[in-house]
Formats: structure tokens, sequence, C-alpha cells
């Protein structure tokens, strides 16, 4: 599927581990769509990934950085800049980290500060890219930001920890700087809260096949898969959503505004 | 801006008056972006208005139907399938009108059987469509119905009487039978809740004036416009966006977020 | 549990068929901190069920009404105001019925007629109410008006069918009169969201013993039963919750705020 | 007003600063109703606000503690239970603090040290509480804790800056933790969502007063004062209140759910 939509546009995604990742994904469909990009992840990951491969394929340069520095990050925009020649449309944050749930401390008895990384990790870090971005007028007007989050910001599931915390963080600063940031400078700010995805990340939550079978079952149209997700992001950079912004937008094949599907009844309450 | 979103696909478009209605560029967008489609109004609305001119422009068949007769609708289904050959792939229901409003009759002073036609017409007219089309079997998997809705589902505004209440019924169908379509069909459902607009139904609003000067200011981006709707439109009924159901998607420019702008205060409250 | 916390004021209890109402709980709760009040329920409900005895226990007058009539209800405030000798301060409409569930008329099957008196007696009923003690100046400056409703307004249930959509519809009446009557009147409209409850208008919910198994391990305190249900109403009643109004209050142990339990994922998931 | 709500309950109020406060005209209800209590803040505000005042006044032994600090916090919950006699029964948090809109930095230039402190104070404190209490068993089963919130945790408020963040932060707190404390130990948590209310904390936000006017405007009951704050806090620390946990409950007169009152149009958009 290719439309050309995001011909001419210049952008960033952060996060692109391996070919599970939706960033990933994001990344392949931007260039097929028509996008110049470059990708950004941790030293270490890119050291260790495969995101060197992904830049090759994609020719795009790959520009290391911890998302949690300002100077790195306004490295990453300056060199966007100069090696797509000119200001940046889009970009993707796709972080989330949280070092309790690896090393399985529950939510009652949280390292704070494990607690703290993970909000500067998985949310805080936006909040710098974009303070940098804004600083430095890196983003042109009717830009779009997107963040990928889970409904674990709104409800509670057993064993997502605190990264709901994140999420939940993740989404007001989308709000918060969505405002100033359209005010200002046109730019739109928003998240995809996703269906469960089998990426490298999602494998550290905590149950997460029974999660992922109880998301499948309770969603009318089935869990959406990266694939799908990528679309959506593609979607949310073109001009066809210019007007759209401070929102967090459902990819999830209706699993939010599910209470009871006939399925989880079928399949669970009376096999039980 | 064209990008063949659309290409071979099979919709209906409801409630195309003149060309400041939503449903009017929905319809043009729809076409320029490859679809064919057929249009439905009202009887009288055909007779008055300047929908068979669309239809000529967009070599579009009128059908003319009561939205609240299932007779009718059985009728527009059957007719579009046999005019665009094949099942139909998208759906616009762009319907509204309160007898309440056009008399004057404040909200707590309601005449109950101008009541049920508002509902009648501006909520249950969807249901209506979507039961007379999953019982014909019209809609092809994948297939994408919309109906445009307002923030008043959620708050209140003055001046927006009944309708608001037909809205949020309008809301609640669009889950109830998305859960319905999705799980039997594979068929997504969604509104999407769109700024004030200045169309012929926006001006039976009371205040419409004060709203819109209201609503630019409070949102970031400024009130999109039916322009703008129709492009998201468009991609809501893409293949980019085929997990999503069941979703009520704010298309604003931010206003459904903002509880108060800088521009609010330096206009409103520190002028006045 | 008695604490004086209804001393002086004057209800109207609607919808106490028999002691396994919540209305019911509601009523007898109220006497007991020290309101006075009278009870209407439909003709029909009142010479076949309970409430004359709750009448002659609770020294209350039983004032049989068709909700869905403007007459009956303008009867119903006077002579409450008349019996009970002065301005109504609470009023609790707990109505509601489905013609399409008590014939097992699927949702994308729906009988329009039946879906017309669904919305009419379980959601419209209360517009009638307040407008017609609006109208009259029937109820004190301060007053507190409550419907009773539940989470399928938000989200769908298999099996709730067009309750939800009326559900939905009475939220909406809740916020829309909510303001008119706090603005001229002082007087504030809540509904309260409870837990399912199986009151014999729960038994008529397809599938409601899985729906309670589900909501009791889906909620972390439990499933609210009714008498809990009347307490929260009572408070709700009382002076201590003045500036409380148009909201949707859960009353629900948790469960609406809940994405995934551990009690789901052992009980069901991994039994399955 | 006293009905003997809290009669023989032990509780714990932080944040009492001086007589505008809530957490003030909490702790002094609470007393009136039944209660005993221990008050907490931090050694400063202890040394140089009126806190010793008020607990002379109830009898009540102040902590002074930092309450992003573990160690503090089990001080505060050994102290408070050993002098009360037995588990604790409610506590409020009302503790908020953003050096960011202190040094008047705005939201796009924020110093990420402060925002760190502001997250730390104003919303993990919350958590820390809470997991020392679980950790050491020192609330009763059916106790009920509560922080204080405000809207900007859902929409945008210019001016209201980092702790829109840190208390949507603070509401994820309250439903992550909420679901381990009523499962593991039958402890409810809830966030009071309230008015504008001129505190000292209150004055700092910026343009507080053109937000209080508009909130005044804008609220069909009119703003919530902190004496009426004080009023649903009791409530929610009753046994009147027992199945609800995880909810954010908005107390302000109606604010949260309108979204343009006729006083608004009047007094600003055509006086302008």
């Amino acid at each position: 599927m290719n439309n050309n939509l995001l011909k001419g546009k210049r952008g960033i995604v952060f996060g692109a581990l391996n070919d599970k990742s939706i960033a990933w994904k994001v990344a392949e469909k931007a260039v097929e769509q028509g996008a110049i990009i470059t990708l950004s992840n941790t030293p270490v990951a890119v050291r260790m990934g495969e995101t060197n491969a992904l830049g090759e394929k994609l020719n795009a340069k790959i520009i290391p950085a911890d998302a949690t520095s300002v100077e790195d990050l306004e490295r990453v925009f300056t060199e966007s800049m100069d090696v797509l020649g000119g200001k940046i449309d889009f970009v993707l944050h796709s972080i989330g980290m949280s070092m309790n749930m690896r090393h399985k401390k529950d939510y009652d008895d949280l390292n704070y500060e494990f607690y703290d990384r993970t909000l500067n990790i998985s949310a805080i870090s936006f909040h710098k890219m974009m303070q940098v971005a804004k600083k430095m007028d890196a983003v042109s007007e009717g830009g779009s930001l997107l963040a990928l989050t889970h409904i674990a910001a709104q409800r509670t599931f057993t064993g997502y920890n605190d990264m709901a915390d994140a999420k939940a963080l993740l989404e007001s600063i989308t709000r918060s700087f969505g405002y100033v940031y359209g005010r200002d400078k046109g730019v739109r700010v928003n998240t995809v809260s996703q269906s469960p995805t089998l990426t490298t990340a999602g494998q550290g939550i905590g149950g997460m096949n029974a999660f992922l079978d109880f998301a499948e079952k309770m969603s009318p149209l089935g869990n959406a898969d990266s694939d799908e997700c990528a679309d959506y992001c593609i979607m949310m950079f073109s001009d066809y959503t210019r007007k759209v912004t401070m929102q967090n937008l459902f990819h999830d094949g209706g699993f939010s505004n599910m209470g009871l599907t006939q399925a989880i009844v079928e399949d669970y309450i009376e096999k039980k």
C-alpha cells in the first residue's frame, strides 16, 4: 500500500530496535511513502541491535542518542536537519523502559530510582524532544509529532506496573506541550494508543501472553498489529490530519470501548 | 491533494445539502480520491437544494430517502449496490435536525414530539442504516462507516439544546453497533467530532457566532473547517485506519482537550 | 448506620418494586436518615408488586404514575409537595425497561417501536421529571436529583442491548438539564453508575450471571451491592455534596478503571 | 453541620499550611465529625506556618516530614498509629509544589531538575505514602485514602504548567495503587478534583484570578470553596462510600462537564 502520503517530508524515528518494533515498520513505511528520515536509538541499542541494517536499507543516517539527554537530542535535531536538508515534518517517539519490570519489582514494592528512570526514559524524553525542537525552531509549520502509548494510562492492567504511570505522564505531556506547540508554531502533537504488541519491549511485560489473548478476545476486530499501527502513524504524519492535536488515538480493534464481548463469555467464563 | 486513497471503493454519502455541507466536501473528495459514490438526502432537500448539481458534477446517482424509514434505507442500499456494481465500502452519515431548535424551544421547555424526532432523525437513523445494511450484507469486509458528531455529546454548550442528547445517543449507537458489526463482518464504525462549522445546519444553533469565536480562541490550531474535516473522513474511509473502530475522533484543532488558552484570557477575560 | 443525614428533607423515590430494588433500599435508608418521602411506580407495578407494603412500613404515600406521562409526573410532584408539606429536596430515578430485551431481539435486529419505548421509559422520563419539576418550581434550592445508570453507557457489554443507548441518553440528559437546573435554581443533577446488581430488572439482561461473575473478578473491591449503592445515594442527597453536579459517579468497586485483574488472569485465562 | 460521620476513626492529614488550606478545613471537620488525627507537613512549613496552632486546637500531634522521603513517611505512620492507638482509617494528601512555576519558567522552557521535583513532591509522594503504609499494614480494612487534584490533569490550562503533568501522574498512581490496595487490603484510593481555590498554593499559579473568574462563570453552581471541598472529603472518608475506589471525583460546581455557559457568552464574548 503506497500512496505517496509523505512525499517530500522529513522525519525522525526514535526507537527502531529490530524488525518487530513498531518504529521499524514506521521507518520502512515512511520511506516507502516518500519521506526521507533519520533514525535514533540509544548507543547500546545501535551497537547491539539491527538498527544499522535498517539504516542501510532505508538510506537513513543513524544518530545514537540518549533520549533523556538534552544535549544528545539537540544533536539529533541538528544533524537531522543537516542531513535531510531542512526542518523536520514528523517525529515518532517509540521509547519506553522500566527497570522495575525488568527486576520484577511489584507495583507496591517499587524501587524509586528505577521509577524515576521509567518516567524519564518513557515520558519526559518526549518533553525534552519537543522543548529542544521548539527552541531550535526545528519543526516545520503543520509538522506532526507522535508518541506510542497504551490504554494502561487510563485503566489498570495487572503486570503493567509503573509503565502505566509513565504512559499517563506521556499523554499529559502530549496535551500540555501540544497546546504550546500548536499555538506558537502550528505543530500538532498526539499519541497513538496501540493494542498490546509482541515487540521486544512488550515481551518484558508480566503476563504478556495472557494479556494478548484477553485483548484479542475483547476486541471486535482483534488486536491491531505493528504493520497496521505503522499505517495509522503514516496517516497521522500526512496532511490529511492537520487539525488533529492533543489527542490520544486508540488503534486497538475496538478494545478501549468494549466492556464485555461474547468471545470472553464463551471462551473464558462459560468454559471455566 | 490527491493520493488515490479510495481507488476502487464504493460509497454512499448522506446529507450533502449545498457546498457549505461537510458531506458535500466529502463527496467531492471521495470521488477525487478514486471512489464511486451515490448521494442520498431527504426528498425535500433534493427538490429544493443543490444536490442534483453535485450529482451531475460527480456522476453520482441521487437517491432521495427519509433516513428514518427502514424501507427507504433498504432502497438506498439496494440501488447503490446496483449502480455501483458491488458491496459498499464506506458510508457517511451527516444528518441532524432539531425542531425544538427551529422553534426556539429552550431545553427546559422541550416539545417531546419534537424531541423524539430529533433523536430519530439525528441518531436512530444511523442505527437503522446499519441494521438494514447488515441484514442485506451490503457492506464489504473492512468497510468503514462514519457519522459526524459534536463535543456537545460530552460537555454542555448553551444553545445546543436537544441536539446534545442526540449526539450522545449517536455516539452510543456507534459503539454498540460497532461491536456487533466488527465482530460479525469486520466493519468499522466511528464518529468524527468536528469543530463548530458554519454549515446551513450549524446556522440553526443558538448563538452560533459566539460559539465559533469562543472555539476558535480555545483551539490551539484554530477551528477545523469543512475541507479539513473532509480530508480526515477520507483517511477514515481509507485502508490506513482498518483497526480503528467504536471511536469518537476529535477533529477540532485541539479544542476538546483545552481548559483555558492564553487567547481566551487576553481577548475575553482581561478585555472585559 | 444512621447519621441523620437527611433530617428534615423531603424526597420522591421512583422505581421501588420489591426488596431487591435499589430504589427500595434508598427509600428505607432515606427514611432512616430522617427524610419523609413519597413513592412512585407504574400502576401495574403498584398493583402487582410489594410497593404498598413498603409504603406502609415507611409511612410513605404511594403515587402511581407512568413516568413517560407529563400529566402523571405533574400529579406526582403536586401530591408529593402537598403530602410532604413543601418543596422536594431529593428525587431518585430508578426506572428502566427494554421490550427488545424482553423479546430477545438482538441489537442488530431491533424493533424500533420497542427502541423508542426503551428510550422514553429509561431516559426521557428523567427529562420530563425535571422539566415538570422546574416549571412547577417544585425542587428546593440545593436540591439533589439522582438517576441510576450503568457503565454500558461508556463501553459495550454483550447482551446489554438497547439499554446501553438509553443509559448514554440518560447521562446526556443529566448533563444538559444539570446545567440549566443548576444555573437557574441551584439544583444539582447526577447519575450513579452502579455495579451489575441482581434486581428484578437486572435479571432481564442476557447473560447476567456471566456478567456478575466477570465484574466481581474485575473489581478490586468486588461488586457493590444494592445496600451500598443506597448508602452512596444518601450521601449524594445530603448536604455534604452540594457542589457536585452533572457528574456520572461510578459506584462499582473499581471496575470502571480496571483493564485486567490478576483474578481474571488466574480464574479465566489460565484455567481455560 | 455535624453528623458524627467519622466517629472512632483515625486519620492523617498531610498539607495543612494555614486556614486557607483545604487540608486545614479537612482537619477541622474530621475532628468535628468524631475522628482523631495527626497532622504532617514539611519541617519548614511547620516552623514557619500556623500548623502548630491547628494542632493545639484539634489536639493533634504534628509530625514534620518530607513527603518524598520513605524514612520520614515510615515515621509518620509509626508515630500516628502509636499516638492514635491503632491502624489508620483515612489519609488526605494535599501536597503540591512546582519550582518551575515559582521561577516563572514557561512550559516550553522547563528546568528538568525542577520538573523532577514537581513530580516527586506532588505525585510520587502519594505512591511512597501508600507503599510505606501497605508494607507496614498501617491502614485498616475499608480505609479511605484521598489526594487533591485538578482538572488540568485532563485538559490544558494556560499557566498551570508542569503541575498539570504532576496531577495526571497523581491520578494514574491513584488508579494503579488503588487496584493493588483494594485487592490485597480492601483499602480504597481516590482523588477529588476541586475547583480552583485561592489557597496559598493556588496563588502561585499564573493568572489565577483570571482562571477563578472564568471557572466561576463556567460552573452552573459556581466554584466550590474549600469548606465545601472539606465536606466532600469527609463523605469520602465515611462508611457511605465504601465501594468507591480508583476514581477521580469532580467537586467543581459542574465545571468539568460544561462546554460553554450563557454567563461566558454574556459576560465575555458579547461584552468584548
